[in-house]
């Protein structure tokens, strides 16, 4: 097997920075060693097959996405990313594992829709994947199903307290649920908002003509997304599950997050960049000439933007520093405007929801060190260390260590990435929700496992490289 | 320079576990490796001059006392441990590293305090330490000399809202000196107990013929604690200063760092072991035949012990796995029963304040492991990780990794350690606070800068073997 | 029309008490005046009908139960006091004024459930009565009707977030229905607790063999009590509706209604006796010769008995004096263990939920008074003057001034009253739910519109004297 | 003595309103009676001295001001009204008592401070009058005169927790006056500000040349507030003081009073008019031909204007609505610009602190009924009620009920006042903090103790009406 050392760059894990150099033997990680040319004699950098020259530069955990949807059917079209074509964009962003949502819907088999998301992924990916489990149908057999799971490399599973007559849990179902959860260890994801509540408001908003995208935000009210959380959390307390709530959006939600963690519960949260950037606000004022007010449909999603007004951005971002928030996953859901989005016009409830962001998040995140949002290693943490003890591949992910897979970004704080129109991103969307934005640094090199799948901007990767991770319990419990 | 290899043991972080090696080449961690006979076709372990065999054990980084006074002057007398004798007892219990506080005096200048503590420390210690600085008497000219501390490694000072008319600040000197740690970076440590009201509560006691060391605890009110840290955290918003609260041991003094901390204030606090294992009732059912009630005497402490029945402990459990405290400490302060501690008789307020714990620190908290309270990980992160980088050692100290000084513990989990009277600790004490403990390991093996100067029970070091740190600004600020 | 004077006594309202008479003409308070013999010249007590002394004693307005059901159908039976037992013991207890609830069961049309209970009610009742409606089936035609409730002096509804199947109303329903009370300023009362997930937590412990009464107390857990105040204070935020909570049991409900009103939210609650003076831990203990451990039966109530251990109780009577809950009713629903009770023999959910206590709330909230855990005005507050502002009909009720219904009680600070079996009582139930306390006090004399209806413990007045009172809009809100 | 009737208004009280006459006998309410002709047989109307026709207007118990300082020596100045002038523009603006501070300044014993302050109001003041106690040198003397204090009628004491040099009290001192607070039930009323921080502040000010008006409430930041709170909020929980906390201003400081109550601590607060309607920015832009910027000095108080920004004066509105403020006294310490205010010129650490709002105090909180704020009710609970339940007053004061005396003030809601230039008001100033402020209604007649002493604008009374106040314990204590 090939041997490769990244030599003279800047270490960076979850705990702080080194000077150090990565000998990588084939796939894995062999050690972290002093920059330098002997060791016991042996001159290193001589004695690999392939040096890569990371002078000036960080050498972190390649990227953890643990929040993907890629081809998922939603709202009578599909996710426009396939595995194929997501986790290559994945790649070129600096991101070198997904956990991808497999769905049981409403009267299939748990079995069946984890197998239906196994023959989609597989030979299909660029990087590593793996798997949560959305449970849309919570009954007497999935119950029973779910309990295997674990056995399969899936550690939790994730419920809808949304979209009544899609994937919505009642109370009943939640609190069974959970109690699997509780005796398994698997972690419980939530998709906190409360859904008949949301809908009521939107079908109001819709009669009195309130049909554009910007009344999508205007449904989803905060105080749905705080209650469902709440909720949530005091079900996770009675029944003793640990508890991640996905793309937490209202600062009054991170209120309660913080205050169960204060009495010591188990109860984890991540965000997305378009919580921390985007805002209602803006999507209000969007208006183009192609779509006029309906260009507001891009950035359509659930939990939806927020008032910038009031200062939720803010708030997620001082959460991210505080650790009331652990982690920042993408919710990477692509449409495109046209067929699909469009599906919307005259009626908001029928735009798909969701935003393609992959392949920017470590791009997106680290900008938000240039700015002094985050320190360096909180990026890290962020992005890949929380994201693998979280969801039980740490050791293997998301650390720079012996013994853990060769997944490793070589990023460039001198390097700069302008975000731009479809034609320069690398997800198969027709838009970017992320245009004009500005990153002062780049992702140059991106190993894979021992492969470098990605060298400046050119993919060196081959669909099928990357393999299913079979997951263990979670390593960040308290 | 000497080489060794630290092989088959198990190496601990704060965010997790490897199966690896340790490389050390002189005073130097050279390289983390993956177990195994070859490196670049090297036979390792053949090419270092010694090999430690650590299969089935933690290999961890050494710990580090942040809150030490060795040869402490305070009430009269003198706190009993030297730094040779203290430092050496340090190593025997996995402790590779000591913070201790230089005092300035009332009417003394800093630049002589610290000369004299300098003075105490060089050519003493068994191991590396550090100083942090107490400034007893905030003045024009003390202010400007903390300007320069940070040039003499020295990133941190100590106010005391506690102990007027000895080391005692008013909010007019705090606010002033906080001033400073705003501009400079230092951070701020507080003794957050209000003084001047505490006093009058123990004169009153004592008027009142309750004079045993209960009444310590029972003067130092809990919401005396709450109340001075609630203003310490006022005062740092106001400035701007990063705080840093010591010895935390009422849990509504952690609901109040919680909920700075909650608004994204850079607010920190420790706990030491005697916070989390003793409590005031046992300290009132102390009686020996040789001291009756004033057996009491020996874990009089400030802040003191207190109730179990309030569950402060389970309080101060929590917040150290929600990282609502970050720390654990010990405040090492010890004073023999014999002319110390009985300067007390008949007036609690005369009891020299302090325990002797810093030997026992590591293995306390391992208990902690052993009981499920906290992780592995969080063990390390506790006593280690974040006190280097709270303290501005990271790098060099509380990680193992390349380039950092070769500090490391070999800690058997199948080991037994009974923590038991004076003849059997090394600690400069005539009792132990902690006599009757069990611990389920066993401090194996101690390197520091790669000289193993415990090996066993046996001590292997000499004094002068340790060194002045140099400390840079906190690098765990948010 | 016939003239009474009290005279000597103390008459106290909600802010204070004043050494006055008060003076009736027919069944209207005419006059309070200064005591004395004189008034303009005329010697008062002479011109009278008829003096009633209160030297001594405690001239209040007539206690207002405003949670009361009488022969309310509910678990296959129904409440066994009908209006007539119930409003006659009410009268015995120094309550002058029920509120009970009209039911509109599933499938119902509203009107003809508040017309049903008028039939029940009218030329039935002792004490004057209103209604809440309870609307157990909300959609378009209930919405429409409950618009047109407050013209008929209806104005306050209640929801059901427990019972699915029976009164439990969907997230959906309660949002829609608080769009209602935020319209017409009719005041939503809301039974919250998650029932779903209780009736799953039910469901599991009657599968384990758990049958026993107590269990219903550790299905219907504080957490899940927590969660549904939680919900209904976010749905009201959202939609800007006057929330009352009823049956506050949980010290963690209490903490949500805290936190709500802090904020500024027009959010309020009531406890009842049985949360202040009665524990799940002596419902554990009960046990007869005749019941066997059925015999917690007596006090199988929802919201469930509390833990004594965690303090609800002493929760609830600080909540009381905080005024973070504003009132005490008796949620009276009162049935016999035979024939009634005993459906739940075997299976804790059959048992009616219900306690009688119309009776005794008055004398058991002035024991509150006696032990020091209210003060005499708050007594007279929490019982009277905000039952009537929080409903609509102060000015009428409640309070002791000209121009009001002469409904006063005269009560005896040195009276006493033993709370026994069923032969002592006048409620139609074959146990006491209060066997056994002891009151410092007594009811003397009672007053409903002018006439003395009970004088000691003799009964006076005739069915039907009691008239429908049409409530206005709450008086309440802030 | 002559009777008096009012008839045909609306009396309203703390907990509501009735159409009721008040009979007046002397100096006392004889009766509160149904609006009409005759009460037992006499024509009420026509055997009483005086009518005085209240049709549509409101009638409401005399305002008490709880919060004033009369010719308060201050700065090397003297507040500019006399008992004399000040009781008269009292009166002119509905207020029939007021609570004057007498001063024990440091040096000076209770008794004499106290005796002096008799002497200033003796025979000079135009309504009734009581005293709190400022106790500016707490030591073993005052200590023990204070307990006698309550048998002198003045049943409240203030410490200053800000201006060291002048009237501060450090924790020690602070402690040992709450001990005494608990021991007799005296009411410990508190300056909750941190003098010798704030000090700091103001001189580093001064330092950079910031001596404009403006920096005052820069230097008095709202945090050094929030934190005094704080620390008398935990000293009066130590030793089980009831606490008052006047002049509340920062938001934050009432979240810590709510956060006290919450717990059921006896804890209280008081804001004033300027506090709900000034603001800092608008101090800031004050400007004026004559002053300039020093113009900002007319509204230099202590507790300071604060950010209409940050929306202090929204959540001191919300405070009284939710009752965590129960009170709204005025602070009144009228100073002049002329020879006194300027002193400040160049350094606004010199001038007076105080503003004039004694007339204004009854029409400025009415406004508040108007624009919707609170209600009538609350009006007349936050301004005379609460007053004086609060002081040990109730019954005298507070209250429309027989015995009460006859301090009564007829409002009509239909009239209108315009505050404006000196020339307009009653306050010896020669300005007013409240020009151009319009209110919706007018004090149309005043009664003390049963004598008319304003009618329409005309003052009817006389220097040395009002009567020493003796005060009982607070009746409202929880």
């Amino acid at each position: 097997m090939a041997t490769t050392l990244i030599t003279g760059g800047t270490v960076v894990s979850a705990t702080g920075r080194a000077a150090a150099d990565v000998l990588i033997d084939g796939e894995t990680i062999r050690a972290v060693l002093e920059p330098g040319s002997t060791l016991l004699g042996t001159d290193v950098a001589a004695s690999v097959d392939r040096v890569i020259d990371a002078t000036g530069k960080y050498v972190i955990p390649g990227g953890i996405d643990a929040h993907t949807h890629m081809q998922l059917p939603f709202g009578g079209t599909e996710a426009s990313d396939t595995f194929e074509s997501g986790t290559r964009a994945a790649a070129h962003g600096g991101t070198t594992s997904i956990i991808d949502f497999a769905v049981q819907t409403y009267g299939q088999r748990i079995e069946d829709g984890l197998a239906a998301w196994h023959e989609k992924a597989a030979g299909n990916c660029a990087i590593d994947y793996g798997f949560h489990q959305i449970v849309g149908d919570v009954n007497e057999a999935s119950l029973e199903a779910m309990r295997r799971l674990p056995d399969e490399g899936v550690s939790s599973f994730k419920l809808f307290m949304a979209y009544p007559g899609v994937f919505y849990s009642d109370d009943a179902q939640v609190l069974k649920a959970m109690q699997v959860s509780r005796d398994t260890g698997m972690l419980t994801m939530m998709h906190a908002e409360n859904g008949p509540a949301i809908d009521v408001l939107a079908a109001q908003l819709v009669e009195q003509g309130k049909t554009d995208p910007y009344y999508h935000g205007i449904a989803r009210a905060w105080e749905m997304e705080e209650e469902a959380t709440h909720r949530a959390i005091m079900l996770a307390k009675l029944t003793g599950a640990p508890l991640y709530v996905v793309h937490v959006s209202a600062k009054q939600a991170v209120e309660q997050l913080a205050w169960a963690r204060d009495k010591g519960q188990n109860v984890y949260g991540e965000t997305c960049p378009q919580y921390l950037y985007l805002s209602l606000e803006e999507q209000l004022g969007a208006e183009s000439e192609q779509w006029g007010h309906f260009e507001g449909a891009k950035w359509v999603c659930s939990t939806p933007l927020r008032s910038r007004e009031e200062r939720h951005q803010d708030a997620m971002w001082q959460a991210l520093r505080t650790n009331d928030l652990q982690m920042v996953s993408t919710d990477h859901c692509p449409f495109c405007m046209k067929d699909q989005k469009e599906l919307g016009l005259g009626d908001f409830r029928k735009i798909p929801n969701g935003i393609g962001s992959i392949e920017h998040r470590m791009d997106l995140m680290y900008q938000g060190v240039v700015t002094g949002e985050i320190t360096l290693e909180r990026w890290v943490e962020l992005t890949s260390t929380t994201p693998a003890r979280m969801f039980g591949l740490y050791g293997t992910k998301g650390v720079i260590q012996p013994g853990a897979d060769a997944d490793i970004v070589v990023y460039d704080p001198n390097g700069h990435t302008s975000i731009g129109l479809e034609k320069t991103h690398h997800m198969n969307m027709d838009y970017s929700a992320w245009e004009g934005y500005e990153i002062d640094g780049h992702v140059d090199t991106v190993l894979s496992r021992g492969r470098v799948v990605v060298d400046g901007d050119e993919y060196l990767g081959d669909a099928g490289d990357g393999k299913y991770l079979k997951r263990g319990l979670s390593q960040y419990l308290i």
